[in-house]
């Protein structure tokens, strides 16, 4: 698999010299970064982007170590036994049009999988984007340049995505909103060869790759998964796809695999310990906390810190609902948060900060954080806050103390949403990811607690 | 109820001049926009923000229709008092510090409780907001005035929340999104006196409150609740704080009241046909979609229109598990599919429309759409849309279609998100909610769905 991650050398059948065609988008992205030699292939050109081109791979000086190939379904097959006889193994079909569009495709797809096995060729694809490597710069995809350029943040957390266009679509929203550090991307689409097992068995050995999210629709091959989960020994957050009856069949006609029993599923993702999400979204922020939370994992016990009793209430129903606490406080920390609430009020779990803040201003957030960091009873923190612009900077400045704390904590906000990019750039570098969902942060923070603690 | 809600004169008992002060921005929010006679109470001041002040309500020259009390909980007691003495029969105490807060607290608020049966006072709070009419303009809060100030948008949806700060959050959010258009927004906190039955009997009568947003930890009179819910006849989105045992605990606290048997509200709910939240931006996504679609109540036969297999998927797992089902398609619309479909693709429900734009561009999204508007096999569009900057201009003009549409039609967006306020700035009006989430989008799309089509 390395030499789908890294090869030396890359040959672009397909290759196009008009904007507008993916096949320019493949050697504009690969331009920007790849470090490797580029062979763009097409029989009109005599170069593209600047870079001299081929009339076909069997004019190339050396097999290059990939090749990614998008030009129409039919034109796939030839192309395929070129580079057989051209001693490529390895080739990416970003082409559509296979086993996902009906009884012609499902009969070139079996053409590509025969070709590539007479001339031992591994293929990653059809009907794919193929990879963004955040960390090398390497992106081997169609897509836009602009989608991506200047804009990747290169991280721990790597995406297997079981369908073409949808990886655009996090890429984009996971890139403009700096929601998480990406190691990897991988749109494997049909997976006709190179399949979820190959990529995790690779990842075990990839030091880059610190936490995977999945979206699959059915598992290629049950023990082959469970042994690469076993072996890749790091967070798996899971989405998937076609759980319903409803859905399986919608499942059929999209990556034209069958995506099974459903409650069986349950039961062994459960015992495999991988995080189930139910939406897309949810699975990037499941997978920014178990990122952002490393090594941290602990018991049930949470402390909810509120500047409003409801949201504390909100927050404990979802708890009970994850199998969560709210736990007791300490006898230190309810003296020390006596010392900043109105005599009147007694501090518990949730603590209703509002009254405290309304006494001695905004530190009481850091105060009270600094109080629950060290409460032996806490295992982990739940903020919730009100911004908006007036406040936003003492907030902030009111939060700095979470640098010292190394429970697993989450933030809640609600408030001027004009406010809440520069709350998660403050932040999440300090290892609080921040929320807009009550519900969302508190599964979050039952992901990574211990059954016994 | 309605000389909470249109009081011809109002005095605010601690009225301040210090900017800093809550009872400065009680003067500051009713200047605005609030047209009847305004009484600023404040012993020591001569004037408040220009406006003459009284020492007491005893000064006062006539009974103002609503006095405002925003002093220190234990200085509200002789102010009620005072009050009755004038003959002020309504009187909102926003000041916290009372049932909120313990066994003193609990004594203050029967205090007032006691006091206003006395003198036939009704009581709105205490630990509250109070009322944001954003069709009145009427703001009378002590919410800082920059929070809503230029941004109030007059709408049908009235909110009520058993809350104090929980309020300002919300609607700050909402105002700063553009979420939905508010009538009336009702922080009523300990509901001592004046609970949600009142304002639902109000709001029976209220021609401009056409969907009612509830945050409820508990009903305070449930056969009356259930009498102005049924005539109340609107659609009603409830969170319910305190469903669970952590959760009713921790609600004890905050609002003094208890939260109730869960299973039991579960039925009632049911049978009354409210529509339930569990988190605080699902209620207003929820009752965005409820205002949106006004009559527009049918069957449970959704189609989805989508860019992406794998959300298609998603949204199908989704629509079975809120009770809907993925309808088949007419001949005529599979037909109008084909005409725009590549040959090798054969047209079907969910509607994976992305080799469609590769052929014939942008358009195909209208062209589909007019389809599933005609088609009478749907009851429901769910549009899954990719957005970044480069595409948004052709997007929004595609969907112009919207306008003819006249079934329920939700939208999910994945992409660059600096995109999504435009996208729903343009289609919101065209009655179509936006959602970043595929499952919240499937659930409004049930919420409508009559149970025998």
């Amino acid at each position: 698999m390395k030499g789908f991650f890294e090869p030396e050398s890359i040959a672009v059948v397909g290759a196009s010299s008009n904007p507008g065609k993916g096949g320019f988008a493949l050697i504009s992205n690969l331009k920007e970064k790849f470090t490797g030699k580029l062979y763009p292939i097409n029989p009109g050109h005599e170069e593209v982007c600047g870079i001299p081109s081929f009339r076909s791979v069997l004019e190339l000086p050396h097999p290059p170590g990939l090749a990614v190939i998008f030009v129409n379904a039919e034109a796939v097959p030839p192309v395929l036994e070129e580079c057989g006889r051209t001693g490529i193994r390895r080739v990416m079909i970003q082409s559509a049009g296979f086993a996902e569009t009906g009884e012609r495709g499902v009969q070139l797809q079996k053409q590509c999988v025969s070709i590539a096995r007479k001339c031992s060729i591994r293929i990653w694809g059809p009907n794919c984007m193929g990879i963004v490597d955040a960390r090398s710069g390497m992106v081997a995809s169609f897509m836009r340049p602009d989608i991506w350029r200047g804009r990747l943040r290169p991280g721990n957390v790597s995406l297997i995505v079981q369908s073409g266009m949808l990886t655009a679509g996090f890429l984009v929203q996971i890139l403009s909103e700096k929601y998480i550090g990406l190691s990897k991307a991988c749109s494997i689409g049909n997976r006709c060869d190179v399949n979820e097992c190959d990529i995790l068995e690779y990842f075990a050995q990839d030091g880059t790759t610190k936490v995977v999210a999945l979206y699959l629709e059915s598992i290629a091959d049950v023990p082959r998964f469970r042994a690469a989960v076993t072996k890749l020994n790091r967070p798996v957050v899971l989405l998937k796809g076609g759980v319903s009856l409803e859905g399986a069949r919608a499942a059929e006609s999209h990556t034209g695999s069958l995506a099974g029993d459903a409650s069986l599923a349950e039961g062994f993702f459960k015992q495999m310990k991988i995080h189930r999400a139910w939406d897309f979204m949810e699975m990037v922020d499941l997978a920014r906390a178990l990122d952002l939370w490393q090594g941290r994992e602990g018991g049930k016990r949470m402390a909810v810190l509120t500047f409003s009793g409801a949201s504390g209430i909100v927050a404990s129903d979802y708890f009970e609902k994850f199998g969560m606490t709210v736990s007791p406080l300490s006898q230190t920390t309810l003296d020390s948060l006596k010392s900043i609430f109105p005599s009147w009020m007694a501090p518990r779990n949730p603590v209703d900060l509002w009254p405290a803040i309304e006494k001695v201003g905004r530190e009481a957030y850091g105060l009270a954080l600094e109080s629950l960091g060290r409460d032996p009873l806490v295992d982990g923190i739940y903020i919730h806050l009100y911004v908006d612009r007036v406040l936003l900077p003492g907030i902030l400045q009111s939060l700095n103390v979470l640098k010292s704390i190394k429970k697993r904590t989450a933030m809640w906000v609600i408030g001027d949403t004009s406010c809440f990019g520069t709350l998660r750039e403050h932040v999440e570098p300090l290892g609080v990811p921040v929320y807009t969902e009550v519900g969302r942060g508190a599964r979050a923070l039952s992901l990574m607690a211990r059954s016994d603690p």
